[in-house]
C-alpha cells in the first residue's frame, strides 16, 4: 500500500512534517509575542517574516502529508522563508527567550526542508515509490 | 446531482462564500497596511482582530464550499469575528480609505454570515438537500 | 507581560493548542490514506468530515496562539467537528490502525476543546488576563 | 507610503492575487464536486492535485498581500501546481462543465503566476519599491 509505505518507510519525511508544524506553531506564537512587545518588534518586516514562515510551513506540511509530487519544490521555498525568519528574529534589538527559541526552530526547519528538497530533486524523493 | 443543485440552487450560499473570500482578502491587505503605518495601527489587539477575521472567513468559505453540515455554526462565529474587526477598524485614531473599506466589507460579511447561520439553524440549510 | 503570562501560566491552553495541531496532522494524513484505499473510504461525506476537522483544528489553534477573545467560540465548533470526524472514522466498513488512531486523537481533541470552550464561557478564559 | 504604492501602482500584482483566490475557490468547489461524482473522479491523485492547487494558491495570495520578498518564489511553485491541476481535470474520463471551468481558471492562474515569478526574478518585482 503506497500510503502505508509512506508512513512507515520514510522517517525523514515524517521528521520534516513535524519540523514544519513545530515551526508554524512557534512563529505564530512569536508573532503574538512581538506584537505585544511593540516598538521595533512589531515592525512590518519582522511580522511579515513570521507570517511568511508560518504560512509556508503549514503549506509544506500539507504537501508532504498528501504525498504530493511537488513537495520538494515547496520545501525549497519553505527553507528560504525559515532562514529569513531566523535572521529577522536574531536581528531584533533585544533577543529574548521566545525569539531565541523561534530562531533555533526556524534553523532546524531550514535544514530539514533543504534535505527534503535535495532528496526530491535527486529523483529519490517520489513519496511512496519503491526504495 | 447534489453538487449541481448546490451550485445552481443556492444563490445565498454562493454570495456568502464570495463575501467571506472578499473579506479575507481585504483583512490581510489591511493588516499589511496597518503594520506599515505602525503606532496605534500596529497594536496587538487590532492586528489580532484582522487576522482572526481573515482566518475564520477562509475557514467559513471552506466549510460552505465543501457543503459541510457544520457550515452554519462556523458562519455564526465568523459573523462575530467580522463585527469585531469592523469595530476595531473604526476605532483607529485615523480611519483612512483602507480601513473604511475594510470595516464596510466586514459589516457586509457579518450580515451575510448571520443570515447563513440562521438559515442553517432553521433546518432549511442542509446544503444540497431538496428545497 | 501579558504574553509571557499566557505562555507560562496556562498549561490547559497550551495542551489544547497541541491537541488541535496533532489532530489537524492526523486528519490530513488519514484523508490521504482513505483516498488511497478508495471505495467507501473515499466517499464524499467521510473526506469532508476529515477536511472539516483539519481546517477548524488549524483555525482553533490559530485563535488560541493569538490569544483571541473568540477562541472559546471557535473551540466549541471545533469540538463538534472533531466528534463528527471520530464517528465517521469509526463507521468505516473496515477500521484499520490509521483510522483507529485518527478517531482516538479526534476524541481527545473534542474533550480538550470542550473544556476550553466552557472555560472561556465561564468568564475565566480571557487569555492573558489576571487570574 | 510603501503600501499605498503597492495597492495603487501594481495592477499586475493585484490581478495575480485575484487569480489565485479565484483559483483556490474553484479548486475547492471542484474537489467537492469530484468526491460526489466518485469513481475515477475521486481517485487520490486527482483530489491531491486539486488540494495542492487550492493550498498553494491561498499561500501565494498571502505572500503577495503581505508584500513579501519571497512572493516570486511562491508564485513559481504555484504556477506549477496550477498547471498540474489543469492537466488532471482535463484527463478525467468525463470532463463536465465544472472541470472545464476549473481547468481554464487554473491555466489563467498559471500564466499570471509565471509572469509574477519572472517579474520578481528580474529584480523589478520588489513590492512597494520605487519603479
Amino acid at each position: 500500500m503506497a500510503q502505508g509505505a509512506l508512513r512507515e518507510a520514510d522517517p525523514e519525511l515524517q521528521a520534516c512534517i513535524d519540523e514544519c508544524l513545530i515551526c508554524e506553531r512557534i512563529c505564530l506564537e512569536t508573532m503574538s509575542h512581538c506584537l505585544e512587545l511593540g516598538g521595533g518588534h512589531a515592525e512590518a518586516a519582522h511580522i511579515r517574516a513570521l507570517l511568511d514562515c508560518a504560512e509556508i510551513c503549514a503549506t509544506s506540511a500539507g504537501f508532504m502529508l498528501r504525498g504530493s509530487p511537488l513537495h520538494g519544490a515547496v520545501c525549497a521555498v519553505c527553507a528560504e522563508a525559515c532562514e529569513r525568519c531566523a535572521e529577522s528574529c536574531e536581528s531584533m534589538p533585544e533577543v529574548d527567550q521566545q525569539m531565541e527559541a523561534c530562531a533555533e526552530t526556524c534553523r532546524r526547519c531550514t535544514e530539514s526542508c533543504r534535505r527534503m528538497a535535495a532528496h526530491a530533486a535527486s529523483g529519490l524523493g517520489a513519496i511512496g515509490s519503491p526504495a
